[in-house]
């Protein structure tokens, strides 16, 4: 049973720096219980009545199909906002959009090309905001990775992880999330695509708090030694397009192979946020070989966000009032 | 507790003149109670298996929006039968579109360039037609404008309304609803942008009936003058952005600033239908002073129009069966 | 009461081949039962919990729209992953993106250009896969399509049904459906646009494993003459653009006008998929004249696809539970 840490009530979610260590743990335990009940088929209708509304600037199906299932499952509602009708900053400027979206909905998720626009949303609207990715931070997928880590190696504090590529959003909430559950992480990214010196710094020092630890350098042979889960993510994100030539030039060592997985423990799962991108951050036979858990990775975006939506609209009373 | 005036069943809504000084007056009633129920988290789950299909050819935020929300917390479901999907006149002719829509789904709300697609679509579907803006009328926002109103003056009858502007779908709308509710409307447009003659001449006669009055000019300062709500649209509506220059040109004096503003009552209140062009037609002062009302006005999007659906779907029968 | 043939839990429904006769005319009995409670309001949320992705290629009116409003009614959720945000194939793989659906969703409806699309699809997703219109089949329509004629001929097991035009994806599921249901299909096509010569052979040797027949030719005249029902589509189907100008001068003699129709029985139905283009494949007065049954056909979409979801997601358990 989580303790009562998962809380969030009215709380933005734009990074995980939003949540102290105990809360994602308590999340990982309600994505849990979560996950059991939709296996079961046992009602957990706890957003019934409560609407969210999704903007997304770049495109989606993971993040898009969870959120509008995930909302579904729990008896609410979620409706894409749709770039064609919203054309933020645009039509109408973010505070005006944020100060109409609060009159309406329970909470507002965007994937925005700039972290700015989601601060900008969040200090001008009342409601929480979630962050669905931006150039900075995919705290989202972080939790679901931690989540699948767990499940995979039965805990987290004192495992291995190991991040090879771009030092992007993907990488810096990962840090987060390895920092807050005690692991240890090691990332490689080539000279220049470290990750965000800030989140490293603030990573850095939860690490140490916790009793995890966080590596950066530019050796993937390195980093992957030894690792229980080796991670990795598209060279080229979207809105990076027109690096793509030089990005695949420099990140072609960064490749996850046979031969790079080859270093880490014999047991060691690959993970990838998805969408893959076959051949160039990863090979065919990595990504469908036995030790990928790239779609139970995916499944838990679902399980996860749906305990964080509760978490933020309605709190630990939903689950106490059902007795769950 | 509203008389049985709310009972619009089977009705289409394609200008106010489709209902009745009471009707409106039963409608803001609704609204208000709705209003409640929704902030009280009370269910109102009154649209249980009906469905609304919408269909925009314009750009929406606050209709859309609204209208999805409000089908949801009715509990009904709203589905946006999107452009590309529709291609309305073009892969498929209007009378065929409300013929196949009208088996399928309770209600059809459109958003339209010529107020005569909206005709064609009443008049071949047997479904009741929301106009949710076409180049004649906004009806449904007009009556969210006289909810806000009512909510803020703490009446409607003898109040004074200035519209400052171009005399559009808005305003048109908004001179109806005025008229239907005993108001004093004063519209100052620039000369060859004045209201559609045949809505002035019925909304006139009405006013006449109900105890208001309408007057229409040229002066912005002599329509603001002593009114105690301010209101004014964009320039540029959708669908005449190529006489964009010349309109800021001839509007340019109708500008709503604190200048203008400050002729009207000490406390008077400023609205718009949003989105704003800051700058334009008012400047960030006014819109963001405190005498703005602009995001209530938005937020009565949702609770009149939920009224409205009611209204069209289920009557008073609705809130009857609830005691409600 | 339809006995238990209607169980298709978890199968795919790609094209009619996929079904037994016996489990056509189950779906059918289960359609009319789900018309019937829908009509009289009834509550019937067989699938509460459950969701359904689709996918879209091609635009859609009555696919997308019935298939959303069919699980809200059925108490389910439909989510349209759109193309700006799937863009399948070329964002991520096919067997990708159907190995995530699978982790979230219950079904998944594709409407695609290529069948293979489909079958890759199927083949790669654990959960079933439903055709909402490829290059080969339209099995929905032609669910629609039987539901339409039993109604209005009432019964189907020799009755005799024409199909003039396209021997395309329409017409292909159209046969199987007309000989696992025991009619006489007669097909006129011109020469070079017959039906797929595969799903021809295994349609005849169901109609004649059933009492029915098929029969194909190039003479729109000798395929209508005495039909109980004559049925036509487009000329130039989506994706087939190009061809459009040589097209229509191939398929002028296959245009369904009041002079062809006169040779099918007096009181012979006029039946179309929809969207109809008006003066070429048929003409106004046929279309919208006494005999035209187009509209019935449309809005059974709505409950066949209903009866085939239930059916797939649920079986006859969905039924048995509540006793209907």
């Amino acid at each position: 049973m989580p303790t009562a840490t998962t809380d969030l009530r009215g709380q933005d979610f734009l990074t995980l720096a939003d949540l102290a260590p105990e809360q994602v743990l308590g999340l990982l335990d309600r994505a849990a219980q979560l996950k059991i009940m939709q296996a079961d088929r046992q009602p957990h209708q706890f957003l019934s009545g409560l609407s969210l509304a999704m903007l997304f600037e770049k495109a989606s199906l993971r993040t898009r199909t969870t959120f509008m299932v995930g909302m579904s499952q729990l008896g609410g509602f979620a409706v894409d906002l749709m770039n064609e009708h919203t054309q933020i900053g645009v039509r109408e400027s973010i505070p005006d959009i944020a100060r109409n979206l609060e009159r309406w909905v329970d909470a507002l998720m965007a994937r925005v090309y700039s972290h700015r626009t989601l601060e900008e949303l969040a200090a001008w609207a009342e409601i929480p905001v979630i962050n669905g990715l931006s150039d900075l931070a995919h705290p989202c997928q972080a939790l679901a990775d931690v989540l699948t880590i767990r499940e995979h190696l039965g805990g987290l504090a004192g495992r291995r992880l190991a991040y090879v590529g771009d030092g992007f959003n993907v990488c810096n909430s990962l840090l987060f999330a390895g920092a807050q559950t005690g692991m240890h992480v090691r990332v490689a990214s080539p000279v220049g695509y470290e990750p965000d010196e800030d989140m490293l710094e603030r990573a850095q020092e939860i690490a140490e708090d916790g009793g995890g630890s966080i590596g950066i350098g530019n050796d993937p042979k390195a980093a992957v030694d030894g690792a229980e889960v080796v991670y990795t993510d598209a060279w080229v994100s979207m809105g990076l397009e027109d690096e793509a030539a030089e990005r695949r030039e420099v990140f072609a060592p960064f490749r996850v192979d046979r031969d790079l997985l080859a270093l880490a423990r014999p047991t060691a799962a690959f993970m990838h946020c998805l969408p893959a991108h076959r051949g160039e951050e990863v090979t065919d036979d990595v990504l469908d070989g036995p030790r990928s858990i790239v779609f139970d990775q995916a499944e838990n975006r679902l399980h996860a966000q749906k305990a964080l939506l509760v978490a933020i609209l309605r709190g630990d009373d939903a689950f106490e009032a059902t007795g769950a």
